[in-house]
């Protein structure tokens, strides 16, 4: 099997499992307990907490696990719109993040009298700092805009919008789903105030996640409850996931460089291979600021779906979008928000790397591409048509 | 150590352990992935949901992950409430559900607009259907009401309730986060639309839960994002939890008549061995009605505080009362509703028992429990006094 979608979700590394193990079997008292086995558990989950905050640049109190990365989004927006609704009812936020953004915002919309700004981006994904800014009226409670793109990779400017809608008074949150183990920050360095990240997605279990959240913003609690994560999110511990996540991110981010770096050539590679050995291909996304593990490219007169599947049929697991909006139809809202056409976006095809990725894997999957690609094209009438355009447009010459 | 506290939470069984272990770091993929790692770990999901759907008695997709018990009580409550808002905004519970109904019913109540009947209980923590029946008004929406008590382990008479709850038309929830595993019953036998449970009680991860949705229930979304658990419940799901859980529920059931049995028997024999060796006690809760593994003892002139205390000092492990208050000082809302004085639910202790549980460790216990309640009531200015009283008495005779 060759695994390139690590942006939908990771392997759990085996050394994050082994941390984890004893939490099942052994440790596997409730942190709220105060006999022996209660503390060893509460005091793993602290230890968790620190680590994240360190790497962070936070404060440990600052920190909150959450079940996933979508929980932490709809908690950071739903609830600093319910703490803050004397103040006013507008959010900010971009045509292409994530559906745990943009469902919750348009949730508060329909249900809750928000009233939402969907910003529109460039060609590359990239929301424009200015945008943001112009959007901001006195009634704005929240700037909410992704650190990096899960479908297309690109990076944000996400320090320029922080300090901007600080200046404004206006609390920022950034869901780091894709980003978080990939790029190197701090919560001071981008200007955050709260931050949503998912365990999985960097080697850690499925079912764990954060919410940082800095001291001082007005938040609420989003499950009511017991008085666990600091009387703001109710629900026993999940100890061995957290030491799950806690472990993982240590991880990432001890290797963070060469990740990095590793990542960046082959991605480079991968981009250059697929440019050169298939024509009528397209790059989604920005070319040099994106995502150290993403590839998205969209190959005319081709269905992404056939693709897919036909690599799958040679061990290859690739995207076609983002896998939380796959079994929808609907050409993906990020593509469409770059500017593609319904068939282009429809013939995307997204590859997300791994520090474990191999060139020999890329240089195997860009063969079965260019194999793949040729013949899906060889039975599409629109690619008949093209090229007789093609030899037209030559002949007449 | 000797653990008494499985209410609290239990210790994941090795054999869940077992089946969960491979979508760690094999079976990695996501769910939502169209590719071979993706459909498997589809297929385990599916497998887990139609365990749990076929041990209550439901269709597989009237099953719905959750992290835990705390959020599908959440979910259901609050969801509800915001689908049936045109219908009316009256919520029925009772003083002694668990603090995730009661938080949410209270933020419902203080931020959404709804109207909340609290309703008593009698002196064994006991919800008079009748009671439920006159506070129906033609606005209530719902009635939330526990399956069994989660410190004094009262069983409450569900099917009758569910039976007249429907017989008025009103959608009828029940947390039965300590009953599923403790006791059978299907969903149709109780009448229930909708019921909460938490893996972690019933030898399953932590993190782990479901929510049961009656098909054609008018609920919202939770977690709002991906078209992960039917649309109705954002984020990649938590597959080795999810299996986990699966597992754990099919374990519990498989053995439920053993393990009734067992518990029962000890949990009886603890009961009659604390009222024969220890006077000054009040068994909480009913007598005949209660949870096979809860036993809950006040001892007069005693901080339950300290007991626990030491007891942890001779390894036992038993609460003070449910684990996800404590860090309050306040006594317990249960013991108050059942008609405690301040003094007497300070001094009480839970003690629950699993399959695990030996005759040995029950007498272990009592010898522990008999030697400090003396020493704690000869340290005690109050004891003196009452055997002062006594003394007297019994001198005036």
């Amino acid at each position: 099997m060759i695994y390139l979608d690590n942006a939908a979700t990771t392997r759990t590394a085996p050394e994050v499992v082994e941390e984890m193990l004893p939490f099942f079997t052994e440790k596997y008292g409730n942190p709220s307990g105060v006999y022996g086995t209660g503390r060893e558990a509460k005091e793993a989950v602290t230890k968790a907490r620190d680590r994240i905050a360190a790497l962070l640049g936070a404060k440990s109190d600052e920190v909150f696990f959450t079940s996933c990365g979508s929980e932490a989004d709809n908690w950071a927006i739903v609830s600093v719109f319910e703490a803050l609704k004397e103040k006013g009812c507008h959010i900010i936020t971009s045509k292409i993040e994530h559906h745990a953004v943009l469902r919750t915002c348009e949730y508060l919309e329909r249900e809750r009298g928000a009233r939402i700004t969907y910003l529109d981006v460039d060609g590359d994904g990239r929301v424009r700092p200015e945008d943001v800014e112009a959007a901001i009226t006195p009634d704005t409670v929240l700037v909410t805009i992704m650190a990096a793109n899960n479908e297309i990779g690109t990076v944000q400017p996400v320090r320029e919008i922080g300090e901007m809608v600080h200046r404004h008074g206006v609390i920022f949150h950034t869901d780091a789903v894709q980003a978080f183990g990939q790029l190197p920050f701090t919560v001071d360095d981008w200007g955050i105030d709260m931050l949503s990240a998912s365990g999985h997605k960097f080697n850690g279990p499925k079912g764990t996640g954060f919410l940082y959240i800095r001291k001082g913003t007005p938040v609420r609690a989003f499950l009511h409850g017991g008085a666990q994560e600091h009387n703001r999110r109710a629900g026993t511990e999940n100890v061995p996931g957290i030491v799950g996540i806690g472990a993982a991110a240590k991880l990432a981010m001890d290797s963070l460089d060469e990740k990095v770096r590793q990542e960046t050539e082959l991605r480079d590679y991968l981009i250059r291979e697929i440019e050169t050995k298939i024509p009528n291909v397209r790059l989604n996304g920005s070319r040099d600021g994106r995502l150290p593990n993403n590839v998205n490219f969209s190959f005319e007169f081709v269905e992404g779906e056939s693709l897919l599947i036909m690599l799958d049929m040679k061990g290859i697991c690739v995207s076609g979008g983002s896998a939380c909006s796959s079994g929808s139809l609907a050409p993906s809202h990020v593509l469409k928000a770059i500017g593609l056409s319904d068939s282009l976006a429809r013939g995307a095809l997204r590859m997300t790397l791994s520090a474990e990725t191999t060139k020999e894997e890329i240089d195997t999957t860009v063969a079965a591409l260019t194999e793949l690609v040729k013949k899906l094209r060889n039975m599409s009438p629109k690619y008949e048509g093209y090229l007789k355009g093609i030899e037209k447009s030559e002949t007449a010459e």
